[in-house]
């Protein structure tokens, strides 16, 4: 690089304006102005100029994109690039063997021309000022240019550099800015910071520990702002929000991260139908133009009909193959697993009807569902393909007669081509597998082309009347909280809490989009007696840990209930990201390492001493490092 | 309470809507309106009935302030207060026995009234709702009540409830809204979240630790988003800021919490003059109106002016009583410890002058002063008063001469009634001493009634030009950063850093309201050989520790520059609250505790475990508690 030691020159105007003392700012603090350049060095961005600045002197900063015959400089900004002609005196500074990347200011009059795509405007550079220099980076930041995962995340700071993370970026900063106009200027939301250093919860496996100076005694960074939402309202603020940092520890868990952030929403005096609207409200107002419009309100399902049609309590509603119940076709078979299935308590038969799947999937593609069926479920699947011609493969074509053909046909709307994949075995596991196999099939039939789903969609869709509990997955006899122990009843359901708790409904919604939750919340028990009831008689846990909580319901508390929308999967969902990593600056890698900083890291022993702890080393390392 | 166990009365309209399907939704939430009554059970608050409302249907919602005459119930929410005349067939569920802070709603239509100050309105009560029954509070919510600060943060639900700090939450809430209005919205800054879950910085010892899964390395929570929001200018963000939350680890320090939270803000392409201009402009654009209007660009003061003439760098500048330099008076003294002090190598003689100190401060006044003096500098304070007739008393008196006397008068414009406070010493500790003194002055001036400063002024003020690095207190040979490592040079000293690096000033500000200061910030060096320079050789740390930093910096980084404002004691000095913890949802405890949840807690071994450390109990309880 021909630059050398000469990697800043200042060019007049700025070495006045650098040097400027502060007893000249009053001339200066009135030109403030607004806009993304102003108080800068630049005049405009890259990407704003345009046929009408023909003629205007501008500054432009950026870093070089790539040099063009020697003659001229692409330079890059957030906002785009634009090309340089280089004054000849200063083109003898630049060479092919210029790096790309370097920091630069240039200060033009600007002419018209045609060639560049952005902006027809060609830049003729009066001086450069070269501000930095750039080592020989690890990668190319040119959108095509294809990079590890791990080569990202450890030079983050170059692979954020592109197009697209600037671009998920900033929409995400705007995405925010508009949400807090909705819920402050528009509804008069209080944001309000809660802790993040706080007492561990009951059950709170999940939640990060720091050691405080006291022997034996830790805080605890907490999943959400819960305890702390319902307190406020207890304390009359009324409408809280707050977009919020979360902690969980998960270990290695793919596209989770340690620390994440959700908005975070309570109200008082509030019913279910007051947040949904709300919510509908705040996600429509804030939704970007560029992405079109959505439409509210958002389509409503029942939890036990999500279950039904689509097997899973969050359904993907881009496309329809719905569950199809088929016991009234095999009710009568001689099929044997079929009959089994069906003679036991629960059981039963169901299958989805894959549009073209018989023509479009490959017999490896088949295979591999029913290996993945097995392997993930336990279960099997059986196949049955219509083919063009009307006729019909399958292993159990032997045992079907044509009048439970002809009855399958008729269930399940299957046409020429299409493919049936069928299920039998209890309900719980039957559906657990086709919702699982039916998003496995849009996948592929995606992968063939096939114009199944709009993949620009955005299907929003509240899923309601959750039952209150569940029983807990190891122990069936044991009830568990299916969204969190501060979850209302469905009114009339609150009888069955002291008779039939396993009936009781909660007053709980779940938001999904596309299939993924992007939302859950409640309206919570607001009487204190009710939730102490819950605590100790349901769930078998001891309320002394809540005893703050209960005492703030006992104290006056208002019906109140709230919600957390998981900002992150929002947003990647929106920008169409493959994952959340895509729009968060600085992501930990799935084993919850900062690749860039090497986070987290040995401690000396005598940092440990001040907050009364040691590391307790596997015996295999024992005394090995760090010691 | 007769309210005995019915404490829940539904109305009619209220069942109708909490008991409405969600099919039913697509009517309602057409009707979702804005303010801050919307998607509410209540139409109106209780601060907002006027007497244009009068004949109208209104809901209110809230909580009993009192019963007056068991007929009516004062009403309050986070608006006010407003009297409901209880309907005779209801009046008997209530009475003098009735307690306060019962939650419950009202609806009726109203009639005219004049007697209530807030509003001049009474409502009759068409029917009344008890929400939810409250338990004998520990404390009254009155502002007239006095209770402790313990009792405060113990039941802090409760002590929200209060006028004061409902006002300066939601005064907060919406000072930051406007700023973020103005960053994003006027300027084009991109809100950016960084971790908290970060790499322990090169002299991190205030850090909290976080304990990861893997045996000895740990996280930790970062004083500041320094690193990160450098990084952001590096990866083309150009304007970046959030709304910051940090961790201080500093064990029991009064009026600091350990977690807390900036205004965090960096620029690429910018000068110090810029980075002051936007500061001005922000807190110009969002500050509330009910505090006045603020007047910029803000005064500017060098590091070495404020030293000189307020023996801080952080004045209070709300009032004058400057240092007064005495050296010409006392050249040729004969007062033995004035002459050993002039005498000595930058030794000084300073006084101030404090206006009708002689007439208003008491002999006890007087004697605290010194006794302050002598306990916390080490030093003698030396008083001249003028007394009302004109004569002087001083145990100096007998010692000085009359042309003394004249000259001390006339260069300290020192009036009959003015008191004299003097010093003598090294430079330094007669700054330190006659700084402090100067605002324990200020403070018995103003609880002696004089209306010497006034109290609801806000002045900013800019410090700059301050060193660039200090001698290490413990280690006068070694240099150290006066703001941060990051701090670049005032262009026209760079070349000192190379030889006289003790006489570098940086391009770093600080910001001062009303003598705390709320602000930082400088002007960061782009350069990877520079910061190097300064890390390596001036500093003498190691900077692999930064090397990710480094590495970024030799990736073409911008010039770049920023600040950070401390939100918290920004808010309570604008809200006039006695300490930062009245402008926080829910603060620490001196000592770091949460008094309501009893954070930081003990942990049971077995949790400890999967962070593979224990504690180290001090010998005295070894075996004792949570093992």
């Amino acid at each position: 690089c021909e630059l050398g030691d000469s990697d800043l020159w200042l060019v007049k105007t700025w070495q006045q304006k650098a040097g400027s003392s502060c007893r000249e700012r009053s001339v200066n603090s009135a030109l403030t102005g607004s806009g993304p350049s102003s108080l800068s060095f630049r005049s405009h961005t890259c990407g704003e100029l345009r046929p009408e600045h023909v003629g205007e002197v501008v500054t432009v900063c950026g870093w070089v994109q790539y040099l063009r015959h020697d003659l001229f400089i692409i330079l890059r900004d957030f906002s785009g690039l634009t090309q340089i002609l280089i004054p000849q005196e200063e083109s003898r500074h630049f060479s092919k063997s210029f790096i790309t990347d370097h920091a630069l200011a240039v200060i033009l009059p600007c002419t018209y021309q045609q060639r560049m795509p952005t902006g027809e405007i060609e830049v003729h550079a009066e001086s450069v000022e070269v501000f930095s220099v750039c080592r020989k980076l690890p990668f190319e930041i040119k959108d095509f240019v294809k990079k590890s995962e791990s080569l990202r995340m450890q030079y983050r700071y170059l692979d954020l550099r592109s197009s697209q993370m600037q671009n998920n970026l900033r929409l995400r900063s705007q995405m925010v800015m508009k949400m807090r106009e909705y819920l402050c200027n528009v509804h008069g939301f209080v944001d309000v910071e809660t802790p993040t250093l706080f007492k561990r919860t009951p059950g709170g496996a999940k939640e990060f520990l720091v050691p405080s100076r006291e022997p034996g005694r830790f805080y605890s960074l907490p999943q959400s702002p819960q305890q702390f939402k319902q307190l406020l309202m207890v304390a009359g603020i009324d409408r809280y929000f707050q977009v919020a940092r979360c902690y969980r520890d998960e270990g290695s868990k793919p596209d989770r991260q340690p620390e994440f952030t959700q908005v975070d929403i309570e109200m008082s005096f509030v019913d279910q139908t007051g947040i949904m609207s709300l919510v509908e409200g705040l996600l429509q107002y804030s939704w970007p133009a560029e992405k079109g419009p959505i439409k509210v309100p958002f389509q409503t399902m029942t939890y036990e009909e999500a279950m039904r049609d689509y097997g899973v309590d969050k359904p993907d509603t881009r496309f329809s193959m719905k569950l199809i119940d088929l016991r009234e076709v095999f009710l009568s078979t001689e099929i044997q697993f079929l009959r089994t299935a069906l003679n036991q308590p629960g059981g039963s038969v169901q299958a989805i009807c894959v549009p073209s799947g018989a023509k479009l999937f490959t017999g490896k593609e088949l295979e591999n569902l029913k290996q993945t069926a097995k392997t993930q479920f336990g279960q099997e699947l059986s196949e049955l393909l219509f083919r063009v011609d009307g006729t019909l493969k399958s292993p159990l074509k032997k045992f079907l007669p044509a009048s439970s053909t002809d009855e399958l046909l008729k269930r399940t709307g299957a046409k020429p081509g299409d493919l049936l994949l069928m299920a039998a075995g209890s309900l719980h596991s039957v559906r657990s597998l086709l919702g699982s196999v039916r998003l496995q099939c849009a996948e592929l039939l995606g992968s063939h082309g096939f114009p199944f789903r709009d993949l620009s969609a955005f299907q929003f869709l509240w899923v309601v009347d959750f039952p209150l509990f569940l029983p807990k997955e190891d122990e069936l006899e044991q009830l568990e909280s299916a969204h969190h122990p501060f979850t209302a009843p469905v009114p009339e359901d609150t009888p069955l809490l002291y008779t039939d708790p396993h009936k009781v409904r909660g007053q709980h919604y779940d938001l999904v989009l596309n299939g993924c939750e992007i939302g859950g919340g409640s309206i919570r028990i607001h009487k204190a007696s009710e939730q102490l009831y819950v605590l100790e008689n349901i769930l078998k846990e001891d309320p002394s840990l809540l005893s703050h909580l209960l005492e703030a319901l006992d104290s006056g508390a208002p019906p109140h209930g709230g919600i957390a929308l998981g900002l992150d999967r929002l947003i990647s969902i929106m920008v169409g990201a493959a994952s959340i990593r895509d729009v968060i600056a600085f992501p930990k890698s799935f084993r919850g390492h900062d690749l860039m900083s090497q986070a987290p890291d040995l401690v000396s022993d005598e940092e440990l001493k001040s907050y009364h702890i040691s590391v307790r080393w596997p015996t295999e390392q024992r005394g090995d490092e760090g010691k």
